[in-house]
């Protein structure tokens, strides 16, 4: 049966457009042209820049003639990766492949090598480089002037030349591999871009929002401590049910609980560290920090869902907390978890007028206000982590 | 001269591949089927999100035959759109093609109509919409269900029916199409991720920064109108000379300047707000701001520059600054930018202590102190922004 070349480029390419791991394309690569081409064995030299050195990376063939991947490892001086980027070799490229009976025709036509001793030399360990992978024939995947691979092609089963088209199809498969390596690299580029700004914001609001916390004497490590309280007990909920929150819940209520108490850098520290009880008018004054919160936070488009964990985390399950009075269900949930979280740390904490209590002490108080002050299932979660051990 | 299908199809897999607008490639398409096939003329609708529409969009051939640009717009109810998103119709495709011979055939044939109204209505309908565009071949592009445009081919030249291998070559274009729309929409989803990251951290940035800000009553917003200063004594300097420094340069500067007075976050309000001269000993404690502003910032490593810039915005170019006394070129540009836009603020603005000097005396003074407190070439800029009423 004759090989539907075209039909098999057609596929390769529109197979690689979508594969970002350019490794599964290559393998699809290397075992079309083992079954297709019939060749005892292919495999490619993939190039690794942390040790910029070419790599027997994926082979394809009958165990025993192929080379086993990653056990080849390639510099870039290496012969056959200099013949590739030396000009000076480009004229015994076949249409860009490298065909050892060429290699050999070359080496026994003396003339054309005379006082030309580096060259021969670059030619004769190229020769014993093909011969010592069982290569015939071997194809670069060039990126501009990128040498990012190279194909190697064993010999075919039965033993005959390969014919013009069979190279011309290695040739262009190997322009594939370099696009495919090519398109595969931007991917992975946008996505690290993509990771380093996320990490970039977190790092930034967790340093900003710890030192504002280092601020108020009482309270220092609080912000952290209520941060881990919710996520424990946002995981600890989603584990027992069958809903499962998207990534974007668990980013937002980690931002939510760094800056839960973003507004108290609008009250002045005289209050917020006040030895001794507060009057009424410093109570009201403390309490706006919810909304300060709320408000220095409102032009973030992006931050929805963090804003409302800052702005409601002191309202109460039976409608009677700050700064709007809501109740139930109507408290959005990330505030709801905000709540537990920093009224438990706040109760394990010493403060000026009263020592900590217990973390024993501190379960029975929430339980005790679970339905009036928290959300009973927020409650029974946290109740269910102390159990374990922890909360 | 036969057309190499194989090639031009190569072609356009191997340009696809690093398209990332893919209006181009389309156009590379269009203008290879009017060429190549020799066509009338050719054109796509292409499926527009915002609008729930299929417009058309690009389209090539002669001027009075083709469809102008932008004019058609098909909703997603329109004849030819439903004909392909259609399983009934399935049967009436060429090897995915739809051919208005077949169509004018399966009309003629009543019997395979028979009872069945609402489909010969649908055929008759996508009839006058093919002939009103004069299509006679229309191939849909496809990503798994989805429809994402759809070719369409006016008649050839040389009015011959369509060969075989010619409809052939349309579906494996609009193939290409449907792949490297999706492909664009990956890279285009992923880029606008990265800008929603880097803007999210910004504003974050910029909120927290402004709300530390309001903290201290004498500078309030002192920290944007620093920022503005600084990016834009960077760019005078940038524009006269013919290096031009990376974003990164400029969004560090940005970051750097919201965050120079982060520090004092660290330092009490007692001494940041006082009344009056402040002690040494005071005095030594404000000084503090620099350093700690740093260690705050200090585990994030994305923000070196950045931390450059808050820690050495109180050096002099004499070496007479602080925290660490460095002169000249071992002071961090950014922060040598930061110093002259920070100083430039302080003394506009009223202090307790005294009132705000004229721009006009507050330039005199930046160019006194140049080469002492500050580096030259930035006051140089500064004083030239002012010139020209823009600082």
């Amino acid at each position: 049966m004759r090989v539907n070349y075209k039909k098999e480029l057609e596929e390769a390419a529109r197979n690689m457009i979508l594969v970002h791991k350019p490794h599964t394309l290559i393998r699809m690569i290397l075992r079309s042209i083992v079954r297709k081409v019939k060749v005892e064995h292919a495999g490619i030299l993939l190039y690794e820049k942390s040790r910029d050195s070419y790599i027997v990376t994926i082979t394809r063939g009958k165990v025993g003639t192929k080379i086993p991947p990653g056990l080849v490892r390639l510099d870039a001086r290496s012969p056959i990766i200099r013949f590739f980027t030396q000009k000076e070799c480009g004229s015994l490229l076949d249409d860009g492949a490298l065909i050892l009976d060429d290699l050999n025709a070359a080496l026994k036509n003396m003339e054309s090598l005379a006082g030309r001793e580096d060259h021969e030399k670059l030619l004769l360990a190229t020769k014993f480089q093909m011969k010592s992978f069982d290569t015939v024939v071997a194809v670069p995947s060039f990126y501009h002037d990128d040498l990012l691979g190279v194909l190697t092609m064993g010999e075919k089963v039965n033993k005959k030349p390969f014919k013009r088209e069979e190279i011309d199809f290695f040739v262009a498969l190997a322009n594939d591999v370099a696009m495919a390596l090519r398109n595969a690299f931007l991917f992975e580029g946008l996505q690290m871009e993509i990771e380093r700004n996320k990490k970039l914001f977190l790092e930034t609001t967790k340093a900003l929002s710890a030192a504002i916390d280092a601020k108020d004497h009482y309270t220092r490590g609080h912000t952290m401590r209520v941060t881990d309280y919710s996520l424990a007990i946002a995981k600890t909920m989603h584990d027992e049910s069958d809903e499962k929150p998207a990534a974007k819940f668990y980013e937002d209520l980690y931002v939510a609980s760094l800056l839960h108490d973003i507004g108290k850098i609008g009250i002045p520290e005289s209050i917020l560290n006040k030895n001794g009880s507060l009057t009424d008018e410093e109570r009201k004054k403390i309490n706006e920090h919810a909304i300060i919160g709320a408000m220095i936070l409102e032009p973030i488009r992006d931050l929805d869902g963090v804003i409302m964990g800052v702005k409601y985390h002191h309202e109460h399950y039976d409608g009677k907390g700050y700064p709007e009075g809501l109740s139930g269900d109507r408290i959005p949930f990330i505030a709801a978890i905000i709540s537990v979280a920093d009224s438990y740390d706040a109760m394990i904490s010493d403060r000026p007028y009263r020592r900590a209590m217990t973390r024993e002490q501190a379960i029975l108080e929430l339980e005790r206000c679970s339905g009036s002050q928290f959300n009973p299932q927020i409650v029974k979660a946290a109740v269910s982590l102390y159990r374990k051990g922890q909360l």
